[in-house]
């Protein structure tokens, strides 16, 4: 299977060699310029202290490497006007990346002032890696990037997700050696079982195998060739091999290999779209074996650096002090020789220009990497045709999710290029199948007779399964930050698998949308945790982990939103609000049991636009000041909310209770910390200063209170959630170990209501003996009563 | 490289198949049991619906292929005195797991309700997912689990922990071809790179293709031969083959296959132990393809059941209802014939007794599985002898980590065979390289002779350095299960990659510390979190995230501990103290850039001991009430929480400030909300209720608050952090930005203090005009002014 592309004739003439050598030359003097220089950017004298950075940053082992893919990409783009991306793995090599959007000019029509001459090239260089800058990643002021690499393990997923329904495009991705040993990366090799030759784009990998991380070997340099070519024969991909370090020898392997790869991708989807049927195919990767930090300094006092882990960052240290140093420095970069690849006024020649692409066609300005420019509005069915329909509050059961994925199931049939589900061998188990009337789950991989009932698979099929939350994480990334719009569909103990990953995409869409005005809005990231901490009865503790909204909160208010609906038309309404919007993660929490349901559709859209609200039918204070709040967030916490407010009724007519709903959790938060927090005055108007507040809440109840501190009436809010309490309990029984059930929050309501609590002896003993009762019902029987959830709405 | 290992002559003689299939036929239908049935546990009647359990809860789909497993695994300890532990990755088929505890007597000994008649048995079906029960996974009241298996992904990484410097012990992993897609998973079969043959003991993996998840087909299942056995060799093993479904067939494959896998372990092992001298192992592994739910209901209204996602829970729905299901599930357990492998009392059989291994030679009762058993103290250095020395505080730079390396060199020395270091590829970045003075990075890939120079490998090393937070933890958390000690140092940000593993890993040691009394202490799980957020001057924004605390400060108080030492001695000190704990997560928040030095080796004891105290000799409230509380917790922050307290006493000579420092978080807590909670009396001395407090964080501010907002002073409290801003900046900009500066917190002091604001305005503007002039300063010459350091302590 293992191929070192090598035709008898030579891939490239002389001529072209030599100029895609001086083009990568000058990508490399321009990479090892932003980490050293801040003044005399050409070397038009010489190189003195004073032009030395202060501090020297960056990352100069992977760029002679990147860019040497870069630059015999562009030759491919030009000869066949192909409409390829780049994505960088070793993202901290940005130099490479940077290096070749300045030289294609895109980096100059974004930011005019780092111009082509002289003092632009200056700015260019300074900026790097300097406060005020940029920064040493491919962060999102960079043109052409869908993929930051500050975070390694997850530029091959991004890939994939960036190919799905894009049949034109190939998304060439340098994966590092480093993040090659990452989890995330290891198992994204094999979504090439999940990428449609006719209906997809192409992804061409190209493991770049360095040597070494920052102070390592890598495992995949130390291993033989054997069990690398049989690995990735493994992992379903037909390896070529480009090893070698002598340029020109390696500017002929990789030209000819890169020939090779275009024109498999090119007949495998050829084949495919012209039969319609194809077995799935081994797509090409490359294997660049290339030295770390190649064509840079080969020793510095006597130490090893090039092909060596000490040219994993700054090369040469201590140039400014140290005059040696400083003349190394100079002598490599002149090395390039600056003066054969720029003019005198500090542009690139002519001759090297015409190797770029031109317009969209360069990688560093491909419309594809700015995806909101591409994105087209999903077309949305009116929700309110899949609302249940029923007469009163609580008389009648459903699943939220299962409720959804009839919506869903629509929104695929009027979005049949640009929309998918995602979920990890979940989408049954959450109740979403409703969505398989309109689709199947896509599968590549091979095929049985008995798939055909109740396998659900299909080639051609937009809901993506596969047990990696990272892979479809990253493949709803990539597909999301090309301009396509998606679900993410999860279990909300596991979500955590992803905290990282949330963290860095939120950071990739503060920085977008605050700081980056070329970059157009994308579809948001839109994710359903299900399966939720309250419905575990056998998976038990482990499954049990409500912390994920923890971590959102902890990020920027800008793209962050909650939503926990508490039925399943809420729901509904919710997931047409989120499908709609832009830049933000929307967290939404719903869980897939069949729960009593509240809302009407017209209700549930005014009280989710509201995002918090009174529920009057639930309520007793008939617009009088209340002598307690009942609150919840979550549906089983509102259902057990609502079940707390019920035995109140029953054992205090007189009671005056209001209950409020909680659906956009950031409305608790003051309105100067998020732009959904509610004015101090509409705040205190449902929550008094002065009246006990009992909450019932979804999640860890700290969260409620953080949220909540600088609120009038914090002093009187007293919070119910997880408590960290749990093992296979019925349902009731979990509630009751973490005091969320209505009998602990009808005891609490009686402590804190002034007044009740002298009366409430009797009330509370019975409450108490509830508590004893279900749970030795439960352990007796397995199950829950079933007649708890019965109880009648005030008159 | 591929084999099924087949003699001539089969390996088992027909009597022993025939009884060892016996024993699995018991395994199988206990199993069944636990699923189903709450009475008549042996069939002594036909079944009826009152013997059903109310809701079917389990996993069937892999239970009878870990049975295989097990029963195949006891032969050959039986036959050869085996060492052997027993992983189950797919942990949800614990009935597999319990059934052989039960039939080995262990669980009998450990719960004797539980015992060997037909009342135990009866018991056992009926604890199994049900309410007051035990869970369907292998959760720690399981004998003989050190992995639940709950969320998947970790099993393979636990399984080489448990090997490591346990050269006698064989570690059987058996990972599900589920969990085999994880990230995790996927990278953890290289963790054969960092084994060694003569240190060491022994990995043998048992990947079980039972071709079906939750409700897809698995991707390993569903590729060729040849890319399957290309991907195990790829990955450096020597895969063994065992598959079909016909049981005495595979009972035959299934034993010589192991038979050679040991025997090539123990070549292995003597070549290198002998000879001290070995080329990296290629270790055997075996793939196991047998039919998801073996043996089995085959179809069921007319659905493909066996070898088919259908079976992964609970093969026949609807038992207690549908009289035909009954009988469906009667013939099935039946066929397993239970009269002829128990006996009237509901004993296992005397002839089957004897294939069970005796005494700890029992899987489920083998010692390495309760580490706690096993462990040994660590023989910990005086940590004094390492600490800094210095005159006053401030007057020295240092760095923590440098610091605690030389210690932790010594903590190696003396801990030969029972200490290791875990890092994702920074131990040197992190400057703990001191530690390279006693040990080495342990690598078993190739070498090249410039490793000699700065590439600090060994066979023997005991630093573990690979670029997988999640192979690492997976490693530490074997390990430490095993009963040894260990310390992972990785950077702040990325800790969030194993948010998950340690949220179950929490709740692991919680249920164990808490409830389950035969499981003995385990040392600690620590934690260095350092490269923190202030730091990241080139990585920015992506490399900032100090949110991890949220995620630990939501974990049961039992076995979270966050300390936040603010200099290098206090590092000493709690890291002594961390060493030394048992069944605690120990997250130690330390920046690795050296820092202003402010604490004796004493004083540090004494400082880290209390947790909390007021830093007298950056105070100038002389024992009076304070007009200002200044606290910091986290190294940077006090430097500049001191630094602030510096300005505000020049501005204003007679402010009575108080410098507070908290380095154990939980003592902010309220005394009954985790054990080290302050008393309120002792709380309120510190921060008196009236006085304002500015409080320079660490991390997020909010996570502060969420801490104190029971406190009386919680309304004085005006908490600085990190506020999601970030950039590459220098560390003032930076801290400029969060306003955790001085300047900042000088300036909120101002505010703050009642009648300060009047007089203070001359101050404010002062200080806002250092605001711009630093940042100005640091954008012209990309550092911070050297000077900002220096300032006195009051006299």
């Amino acid at each position: 299977m293992s191929k070192t592309a090598t035709n008898a004739e030579p891939t490239l003439k002389p001529q072209e060699l030599q100029r895609m050598d001086a083009y990568w030359r000058a990508c490399n003097y321009l990479a090892a310029g932003m980490i050293y220089l801040r003044e005399n950017p050409l070397l038009k004298e010489p190189l003195r202290p004073e032009h030395i950075k202060n501090r020297l940053l960056g990352h100069w082992g992977s760029d002679p490497g990147q860019s040497f893919v870069w630059v015999h990409l562009n030759r491919l783009i030009r000869e066949q006007d192909l409409n390829m991306i780049y994505i960088s793995g070793p993202g901290h090599g940005a130099p490479a990346t940077l290096a070749n959007c300045y030289l294609e000019g895109t980096y100059s029509e974004i930011y005019p002032d780092k111009s082509h001459d002289v003092e632009g090239m200056r700015k260019f260089f300074r900026q790097f890696s300097f406060p005020g800058g940029i920064g040493s990643h491919c962060t999102p002021e960079t043109p052409g990037s869908i993929h930051e690499g500050g975070e390694l393990g997850y530029s091959l997923s991004h890939a994939f997700g960036a190919a799905f329904d894009h049949p034109d495009l190939i998304v060439n991705v340098v994966v590092g050696d480093g993040e090659a040993e990452t989890g995330p990366m290891a198992t994204s090799w094999h979504a090439n079982k999940f990428l449609n030759p006719a209906r997809d784009g192409a992804v061409l990998p190209i493991l770049h195998l360095n040597g070494y991380k920052i102070a390592n070997p890598t495992i995949l340099a130390r291993i033989s060739h054997e069990e690398l070519e049989a690995l990735f024969t493994g992992y379903g991909w037909k390896p070529y091999f480009v090893e070698g370090s002598e340029p020109e020898q390696m500017h002929q392997k990789m030209a000819a290999t890169l020939d090779s790869c275009v024109r498999e991708i090119k007949e495998i989807q050829e084949q495919a779209r012209e039969s319609g049927k194809w077995e799935r195919p081994r797509w090409p990767m490359i294997v660049l074996r290339s030295p770390k930090g190649w064509t840079g300094p080969k020793e510095v006092d006597g130490h090893k650096v090039e092909d060596f882990w000490r040219a994993h960052q700054v090369p040469i240290l201590g140039v400014k002090e140290n005059p040696e140093h400083l003349k190394m420095l100079e002598a490599w970069m002149r090395s390039y020789e600056p003066e054969k690849l720029f003019d005198e006024s500090g542009r690139l020649v002519a001759e090297l220009q015409e190797l770029a692409p031109k317009g969209d066609r360069r990688m560093s300005a491909n419309p594809h990497t700015n995806g909101g420019k591409l994105r087209k509005p999903l077309d949305l069915p009116a929700f309110c045709d899949f609302a249940l329909k029923f007469q009163r509050p609580g008389e009648m059961y459903a699943s939220s999710t299962e409720t959804l994925g009839t919506y869903l199931a629509e929104v695929f049939r009027r979005n049949p290029e640009s929309f998918r589900l995602f979920g990890p061998d979940e989408t049954a188990s959450n109740k979403l199948s409703g969505v398989y009337e309109a689709t199947k789950k896509t599968w590549e991989a091979g095929y049985k007779p008995e798939d055909a009932d109740g396998g659900e698979l299909a080639a051609d099929g937009r809901v993506m399964e596969m047990l990696s939350e990272h892979t479809l994480e990253g493949w709803l990334e990539g597909y999301l930050l090309t301009g396509r719009h998606g679900f993410f569909a999860t279990y909300e103990a596991f979500v955590h698998v992803i905290d990282s990953m949330f963290n860095q995409h939120a950071k990739w869409l503060e920085k977008s949308k605050k700081e980056i005005r070329w970059r157009a809005p994308i579809s948001s990231l839109n994710l359903l945790i299900t399966s939720v901490v309250w419905r575990q009865d056998h998976n038990g503790f482990t499954h049990q982990d409500p912390g994920f909204l923890d971590i959102v909160a902890n990020k920027s208010a800008e793209v962050t939103r909650i939503y926990l609906p508490p039925d399943a038309n809420c729901l509904l309404s919710v997931a047409d609000h989120c499908l709609k919007s832009t830049d933000y993660v929307n967290v939404i929490v719903a869980d897939k049991q069949p729960h009593l349901q509240f809302l009407s559709a017209d209700e549930a859209i005014k009280h989710c636009t509201k995002g918090i609200g009174i529920w009057e039918w639930a309520s007793t204070d008939k617009g009088c000041e209340p002598d307690v709040v009942i609150a919840s967030a979550g549906d089983i916490a509102t259902m057990e909310a609502l079940a707390a407010a019920a035995l109140l009724r029953e054992h205090f007519p007189k009671l005056k209770i209001r209950f409020v709903n909680v659906v956009d959790l950031f409305r608790l938060v003051p309105e100067d910390e998020h732009p959904h927090g509610l004015p101090e005055r509409d705040y205190d108007s449902l929550f008094p200063p002065d009246t006990p507040v009992i909450f019932n809440f979804h999640g860890y109840p700290q969260l409620i209170h953080r949220l909540t501190y600088q609120r009038n009436n914090h002093h009187n809010l007293h919070v119910h959630g997880y408590r960290e309490r749990g093992n296979i309990n019925t349902p009731l029984e979990l509630a009751i170990m973490n005091k969320v059930d209505r009998f602990h929050l009808a005891m609490n309501a009686i402590d804190r209501v002034p007044g009740l609590r002298a009366i409430g002896g009797h009330a509370k003993n019975w409450l108490f003996d509830q508590v004893t009762e279900h749970v030795m019902y439960a352990h007796e029987h397995g199950i829950d009563p079933e007649a708890i959830n019965e109880w009648t709405w005030p008159e």
